[in-house]
């Protein structure tokens, strides 16, 4: 039997992990019923579809939650951390009323910044996470995803944040708009993805002319979809190294995740002669929600 | 009885004018039967669907034709013309073998540039329009529109072209990315949009950072749906005109077009103090079929 549950629950997946006491995982569980299928009153009948055959006659079995799901249209908001702080625990958790006497749920909320405002919920704990084996970390994490996420850290603490919406537009732009027509397939040339990184890098002010160039040169020129995929790829990727630049120059940066987009982002930065490490996000939001519940057994266990 | 058929035909419009030879239109009919859901044969059905009753026993009768309809996809390929050019006219038109004897079609070429690569299909036509009336002209035109285009003029040429998916960025940013919970609506205020213009045109490399900002404002803030619409355009058309700045700065610009779009666009120019000219589209297309077609009658006439 699991001592507590840990949920990673976004805006398209549900993650479960059964957990003892210790931190140690002993079963997991997934589905598809992301936040953004849900209607609020669902989410408790889901959950528990997850993890019925292991909750205890005698509760509450503590459930610790992170991301979307304590977003405004998720389970119960989860009022943001307000920036500089450290990564929510489950002291400014919002405590959710269940139906069913066997859970105890906490959501962990998100974090913001005032001026200028941005907001992240669920990479707090993956930062959290990141945190716990590297707590002396001072620099900047650079999370890739849909929307990429730059995060000041130090002193234990996030003290900046910066979000870029590069992986939706480029997703928008390759499969939405006339570039569609030049950019498809999987192929990807490296070497036109670092040429256009670092012509951005270099002239941002010209990203907005360079798009329906790519159009354009396949049409006159024939470039292939390859070479033009890694172009609209460089230009995007290029154009939000350039507007981070006063982040991550002359900083420790720390990709967060490992596989296709993170060694993207890797490869754009090292053009700028900056050093960069990799690390595996797999196990970081755990690793994080590991470290909330911590907090939990401090304040609540007798 | 016409003398002769002006043909717009562009992506998603067909538009059709029923001409004498002095130039004077008799009869306009239109179809939403545009370039894009038409495959190659079903163009010549579908013009005659429109002009049948008008067709003389004896012919054939001229059809002079711009626009997407002489693209790779369109009825019959019409290789552009290069830059620098006068706009084409009929005599480097593509003649399309037609299965009815009584009509006699030309497509207009687009005209392209091969560094950087541009190219632009319909818009040289709606320039020989304005050309026909302002033959001197020399400066530089703004095309607003999905794709807008900024066209170099002088001494009766095009010398020059820049294109921008700033409109098609515009609508896929407002309706199908996170923006679109922001942005909703029709509201619009004036003052933020100048406000985003003037803010990207001096810091062209902040645009990829205030994107998402926009999203995290009416998060936190409860920013407005119509001042956050209002930003994500100005910040898009600064950013266009800041990639465009050494196209229209110090010259004579002429916005091609009435109406919202170029209203935004004229509002934008004006914060860099710089004086513009708006003159209405409307006819300026069918002007330039008309001095296309005047070259025809010149070469093939007895």
């Amino acid at each position: 039997m699991p001592d507590w549950i840990a949920v990673d629950w976004g805006t398209s997946h549900l993650r479960v992990w059964l957990m003892e006491r210790s931190g140690a995982a002993i079963g997991q569980r997934t589905s598809s019923r992301g936040m953004g299928t849900l209607a609020p009153h669902e989410f408790e009948p889901v959950l528990l579809d997850l993890i019925a055959d292991s909750l205890p006659d005698a509760g509450p079995l503590p459930v610790v939650c992170c991301g979307m799901v304590g977003a405004r249209q998720g389970w119960s908001e989860a009022a943001y951390a307000s920036l500089p702080c450290p990564p929510p625990t489950t002291e400014t958790a919002t405590r959710v009323a269940c139906e069913d006497g066997r859970i105890e749920v906490f959501i962990l909320p998100g974090v913001k910044q005032a001026d200028p405002p941005d907001v992240m919920r669920g990479e707090e704990t993956q930062i959290a996470g990141f945190l716990a084996q590297e707590p002396a970390f001072d620099g900047v994490l650079c999370l890739p995803g849909t929307h990429t996420k730059w995060v000041r850290v130090s002193g234990g603490e996030i003290t900046g944040l910066r979000t870029f919406m590069t992986g939706e537009l480029f997703a928008l732009l390759s499969t939405r708009s006339v570039l569609r027509h030049s950019v498809g397939g999987d192929a990807f040339d490296a070497a036109d993805f670092r040429r256009a990184v670092s012509g951005i890098v270099d002239d941002p002010a010209g990203l907005a002319a360079r798009l329906f160039s790519i159009r354009a040169g396949s049409l006159l020129d024939g470039d292939d979809p390859g070479r033009s995929r890694a172009t609209l790829s460089g230009l995007l990727i290029g154009a939000e190294l350039a507007a981070s630049a006063d982040i991550w120059k002359g900083r420790n940066v720390c990709i967060i995740g490992a596989g296709g987009l993170s060694d993207l982002y890797r490869q754009a930065i090292e053009t700028k002669q900056v050093s960069v490490r990799t690390v595996s996000g797999d196990g970081m939001t755990l690793a994080g929600l590991v470290a909330a519940y911590r907090e939990l057994r401090k304040t609540h266990q007798p």
